[in-house]
């Protein structure tokens, strides 16, 4: 306005305007950029569905105004985009993934997608032939529930398809490997090897039989050549391609090495970072490391953040490695374990919280909550404030546990394809009456709990439509069972995308910065081929992302 | 005079040339700064000398224009700031030193001051009295040369002052550390202890005496407690702020551990970098972790950047690590040694240009010269373009290979206080017939290598105005020896100072970023006591640093 009125008046009087409004000009573009002509469906702060057709953008790349149908849009714009009434959504947040593995996944021998041992072992004979430069065959994404295979496998099994070099390969989860008899070799792993604390060491009698859980993965990871820094930018580039072609553009990285840091800055410096990394340091050593004396700030336009610490109180239920109250249904003897004593996981929950480093633990197991629990019950006497304490997966939570998840602020940061992909083994692990704290999304909202929902890539796909679909039906892609599984603690279908979005940013102290296309906040968007609120839950997992925006710059087209 | 024509136009076209003008600034503010009123000296890019009596800089920090005494003033200034006829010149820097280690030295245990062995003693007992709580005595700074002790000092005389806790004291030069027995203790140093290759335990008949030579310092330093991170921000400030007070306004940072980077980028991050910094990693691992297929790109408004690798051939002449061709006159029995066999160093040099990183070799005795010398020979003609091979220190060289350093594009990156401190030793270690390619600074230009200077801080003070008169004089603050020492080897006034600047700057391939305060470059300048050129040398060895100024922005005053 001030503008207007200075152009009536004299040439030197709109020359100070001039002046004056490039002073105000946050950098070298002057108008704000629109894209039109959008069926735009977002969620408020309060939860209420918000539809509008325009959203302006600013030369930062932050929302500047949602537009209704019927509000006049600006004379001057640096540029517009017109998208025919496509839907746009706010870009989704996987609260729980693991950026790097899932870039490398994807470089190395994938056996995801296998349904059989012998399909598997297929696969893995023909990667071996095709990479014969490859020193090691590394890869993973078995899963021995998925084969029906009712054992683990083994090192023999291996050496059936590849003697002639070591062979180290993943399970889905990554809380258990498999290697074959080269592999152990390398390691000097031999029938007098011991299970170090928090892993254990599969036996065929007294023999290692080739597969390693937890913490006992370490004994052959430390001879596996580890990737080179060019190998990490070529896989974490492959990592982002992939996220944004599900139209994450944010996620948590939980448990960033000091090498996949550098990664991510070495993108950032190059102006190569699309996706927003809210980071997680695996440890406090690597967080403080970097940090120093307490989170980094937002880097590279908000695009990067070290905020917190994944620390581990246990392992996982498929490889019996979550540690339970009482024993596992199908393993009388074993409980799994926790994977720190009470006093260290106190002494690294407060080493990183002393800085105020986010702590986020991974629980599976009703013993590892319980215990994460109390442990947060201990510190909030001594670090107050806005802390945001974060229990990862919450799987398997005592019915009596589930009440203190609202107390303290918790965040419950959970993985609704868990639910589906693992409802069987669970039931198999843990037999029908231990399962009425699991996976129990309602429950969580209904206790006062913020709930942040992810995938934990590449355990599983970072599809955050898969995962809204499972979080208000509990039903999998086949749409089994038929009315969902343990369906009272279903959310409903604004709840689940709350949890994929605004309450994702949250979860990592971004929710001024993205999450919901509030105004002023960095706009991050989707073009998608259906409205979500209207589809049937298998329309919605059949989704297609058709653009990917971050910050107001189109990132990511299908082709 | 675009806006000019256009604000005699109509409004409209007066807004659009608002626009117009808004859209080619580069930042907020719209007008320039100047700094007048000075009695401005410079070198251009010839080494002619250029007086002014104004500084424009634009907003971005970087200069517009060297102003005359009759050049108009710009009427629309964004500040100014009058210096009252001060004397500006353009930041001084540093061609090598190593930025955390001064420090760090600063907030340690300092012997750098000590006359004798007594008066050492008597500062570590002051020490480990006023700092009871550290569980080490960690410091340095101690000559036995300046001492005129004849010999190197020994457990024992450590052991009469401090018994309770281990003492670790480095050599001035870095080259050595001197232990008490309660620190060879924690080491588990032994008589049976077997000195490892490049490195030397000094023994008192079998047993070692407390000094560790070159490689056999880790041995003790593998004990040593690491500093948190927060004590590298503390010591960094630190450093910076002793930097900014002798006028050095960048420097190269010979051999960063990848701890000392994440402090730099703290650093940076946090709006708290001060002094540029040209980055040489400590080895090709930690180049090649930071910046993954090549140096990193300048970051933070060319403030920090990882360029290069630091190696080493051999160790220093005053603990005759040094490797020369013939034996030591002071010790018939020693040559020093190679730090790395040929094929070792040819393989790290390789490494690093693959991947575009400068490679800078430190190479102090004629053999170890001779020894880089061939192999930058064998280099040439695999790495081609503008490489900059650069050999720090090139201290002793033999007369029949100083011409070799105007080959290749060799940088000649030395130390001029090195000389006035070392030659009463380097007489000692050589005699005076092996001299004669000795600090020789004028047969580095004759030759035509680049010559660049730095002081190699902490060993010496970062002062570059006692670099610069030793440069011209060949003899040390006390201005010994009359006429100075091996005067044919004196550079002149004016090369010396392009050393400390221009040179100094394209060393660190930064010529077109800062340097000369040429136009386009960033504005980093000093304000001092007085007119360099017209000092004598005594006189400029007492310039007082009054401003220190970097990127435009005032960061330092003299208080």
């Amino acid at each position: 306005m001030l503008i207007a009125w200075v152009m009536q008046s004299s040439p030197f009087v709109a020359r100070a305007a001039c002046l004056l409004a490039a002073l105000l000009l946050p950098t070298a573009a002057v108008a704000d950029a629109l894209v039109d002509n959008v069926n735009g469906i977002a969620l408020d702060q309060d939860g209420k569905v918000v539809r509008f057709t325009g959203l302006l953008i600013s030369p930062e790349g932050k929302v500047v105004k949602l537009l209704a149908e019927n509000d006049k849009r600006p004379a001057k714009l640096d540029w517009r985009s017109d998208q025919h009434g496509k839907v746009l959504l706010p870009g989704f947040i996987d609260a729980h993934g693991h950026v790097m593995e899932l870039g490398f996944r994807a470089l190395e021998l994938d056996l995801s997608g296998t349904k059989t041992l012998d399909e598997a072992k297929t696969a893995i004979a023909a990667y071996a032939t095709a990479n014969p430069e490859r020193k090691w065959i590394v890869g993973g994404g078995w899963n021995q529930e998925v084969w029906g295979l009712g054992r683990f496998p083994t090192a023999a099994d291996l050496d059936a398809v590849v003697g002639d070099r070591p062979v180290w390969l993943a399970r889905a989860d990554g809380h258990a490997s498999w290697g074959n008899s080269a592999a152990l070799k390398a390691a000097g792993v031999t029938a007098k090897s011991v299970s170090p604390a928090g892993g254990r060491i599969e036996k065929s009698g007294a023999e290692p039989s080739g597969v390693f859980v937890d913490a006992a993965q370490a004994l052959v990871e430390k001879v596996v050549p580890q990737p080179l820094p060019k190998e990490r930018d070529y896989a974490f580039q492959k990592a982002q391609e992939i996220l944004l072609g599900y139209g994450i553009t944010a996620t948590a990285d939980m448990g960033s090495s000091l090498d996949d840091w550098l990664a991510y800055r070495r993108a950032g410096d190059a102006g190569a970072l699309r996706v927003r990394i809210m980071s997680y340091a695996f440890g406090v050593d690597t967080a403080v490391r970097v940090g120093g004396t307490g989170p980094t700030p937002w880097l590279y336009a908000d695009k990067l953040r070290m905020g917190g610490v994944k620390l581990y109180a246990d392992g996982a239920l498929g490889s019996r490695g979550a540690w339970l109250k009482k024993p596992y249904r199908d393993a009388p003897g074993q409980s799994g374990a926790g994977f720190m004593s009470d006093d260290v996981i106190r002494n690294l929950m407060s080493r990183a919280a002393l800085d105020h480093f986010q702590v986020a633990v991974h629980a599976i197991g009703d013993r590892a909550n319980a215990e994460v629990l109390d442990a947060i019950d201990d510190m909030v006497g001594t670090y107050k404030g806005d802390r945001r304490w974060r229990i990862e997966h919450a799987q398997i939570v005592d019915p009596a546990d589930l009440p203190r998840f609202g107390k303290n602020g918790i965040i419950a940061s959970m993985q609704p394809t868990h639910q589906t992909s693992d409802r069987t083994m669970a039931e198999a692990r843990l037999g029908p009456d231990r399962l009425a704290g699991a996976y129990a999304w309602a429950s969580m909202l209904k206790n006062g709990a913020t709930l942040a929902f992810g995938s934990d890539y590449p355990v599983e796909k970072p599809d955050p439509f898969a995962g809204w679909a499972a979080a208000f039906t509990r039903q999998g892609a086949d749409g089994e069972p038929y009315g969902g599984w343990r369906p009272e603690e279903r959310v409903s279908r604004e709840q689940a995308w709350w949890a994929f979005t605004g309450a994702a940013a949250y979860a990592g102290f971004a929710e001024e910065k993205f999450g919901r296309l509030g105004v002023g906040q960095r706009a991050d968007f989707v073009i998608v081929d259906r409205d979500p609120l209207l589809a049937s839950p298998s329309d919605l997992r059949a989704t297609k992302v058709e653009q990917t925006w971050v910050g107001g710059e189109k990132v990511w087209v299908r082709k």
